[in-house]
């Protein structure tokens, strides 16, 4: 491994996860960990998120070879400039984001002269903090590099190799185009759920409390993407917004052509999207990316 | 209990499981089954989905009490038809679908001078046919009972004492109500997660291949949803029309806010709106309607 340091900045639900990950796979690897948040830090150091917990975001970068910053994405910028005149000579810089393209010109803006190469792994639950973190999230996960234009060859291996040790298997494309697979994968189903969500809370002439009892009914499942930590969120709309919108055009557009086939009594029209979004299922069961068992395997019936 | 013979034509999904559910909770109860495709006839005998597999719906409903049709919302009325001659004096006829005031015209229309009492049982999986049903499907799951004006309150009590003997809670209200509650906490998670499915897979800058493998972000939750069966969800939305397009109007009002918000890079309006929506998952968690481990549980980490 090609590091023997690493510093991790923000220690909530990815942070802490790659702390106890590195204790796990990487067990050779040196970790300090920091997080702005004093009752943070000491739920860390309880938990074991890093080796050692630091006071200052200083004092974790200074002798690290790669610091992963895992904070939320509209603070990154601001993280960068505290660390700037602290950082090891060579030393990698790299983060976890869920957009790209704003994260690497914040960076870059920061860090002139500096070796940055933005990564993001695709992983996560709906809870958030340092309680929220294990070592096993990563796993069979993909983990994607964005590398700007010239970054070094050498340290995107470096940096794939540290992944993979996680678990996580990886991938490298620019910036853009992770932000527009990003938009649809993950960023518009969670504007999307939280959008429902506020909705069925706001109607007069179905109360919460039916929209809680009869949740079982596919709405639950909304609930759950929509429990997902407010700021991470935000910042991510703020931070892929040509993405988010361009995906979001998309969407409508299919879903005005739903709602005319339903206003059409079109069954047929139903019929043949309910048959051919299976499909797509399939290919995530068999690629190991989702639990094949009926409900996710839910362990609630008799609950 | 006051039903000693249950037919049950249709042996799905829920067909099956009440079946299954019946065999466990009310071994005293006897129980006919159909279907009309012999392939799932076939399965249901070798899982033993009823005490007796019929060849015919006249067989299976001639000496039972209750009778229950578990057969997609737009073929209720046909099948209602088939038995109407062959039922016996008194028997009660229920149903499980999902959208309440068309089955009830329907099967009103069929079974005129019939007890009818139409119900849901607010559970189900992504999967179906013989297979598919398992004994604890109803346990802690809301049963609603829509029981047209002028019903027996006995057989109402009745038939409400089976379903709590099943596992279920059971709600009692009007048909109208039913199909507006269940248009928000169902049918428009199932129309969303369908077209966001849909859109995904039409997409030409991103690949099915990107789209099945970075689905951990959040777009594989609405995989499941939308691998639900296509015949059963074409049905509802043809059944429960006025419903869904209000409901559908609502979120896209409420969509079109979100947008706005995203455009105008107003951070304040998302954060509100993501802290917001956790209040309905803690009510969910509380009552028991879905599993509180993150990600639902899913076993999927390091398979």
């Amino acid at each position: 491994m090609s590091f023997e340091r690493v510093a991790i900045i923000g220690l909530g639900l990815i942070g802490g996860s790659i702390g106890l990950a590195v204790a796990e796979h990487l067990p050779g690897i040196a970790t300090t960990g920091f997080d702005a948040d004093p009752a943070v830090r000491r739920r860390a150091a309880e938990r074991r998120l890093a080796g050692t917990i630091c006071e200052t975001a200083a004092e974790a970068v200074s002798k690290a070879d790669l610091v992963i910053l895992c904070v939320p994405v509209g603070a990154m910028g601001e993280v960068a400039r505290q660390i700037a005149g602290e950082l090891a000579p060579g030393a990698l810089v790299s983060d976890v984001g869920s957009s790209k393209r704003g994260i690497t010109r914040a960076l870059t803006e920061a860090l002139p002269d500096r070796p940055i190469i933005p990564a993001h792994p695709v992983a996560g639950t709906e809870h958030s903090g340092p309680d929220a973190g294990f070592a096993t999230l990563f796993h069979h996960r993909w983990c994607i590099l964005t590398p700007p234009a010239g970054a070094d060859p050498v340290l995107v291996a470096n940096l794939a190799e540290f992944w993979r040790a996680l678990g996580a298997m990886v991938e490298v494309m620019d910036a853009e185009h992770h932000d527009l697979v990003l938009a649809v994968t993950s960023h518009i189903p969670h504007l999307i759920a939280y959008t429902i969500v506020g909705t069925a809370s706001d109607l007069e002439e179905v109360t919460r409390s039916e929209v809680i009892k009869y949740s079982a009914g596919g709405f639950r499942d909304f609930t759950r993407i929509a429990a997902s930590d407010p700021t991470m969120w935000r910042d991510v709309f703020l931070n892929n917004r040509d993405a988010v919108l361009e995906m979001l055009d998309r969407f409508l557009t299919d879903l005005e052509g739903v709602r005319e086939a339903i206003m059409a009594s079109d069954g047929e029209a139903m019929f043949d999207l309910f048959t051919r979004t299976r499909a797509i299922r399939r290919g995530i069961i068999e690629l190991g990316q989702d639990d094949a068992r009926p409900d996710f395997g839910r362990a609630d019936h008799g609950a």
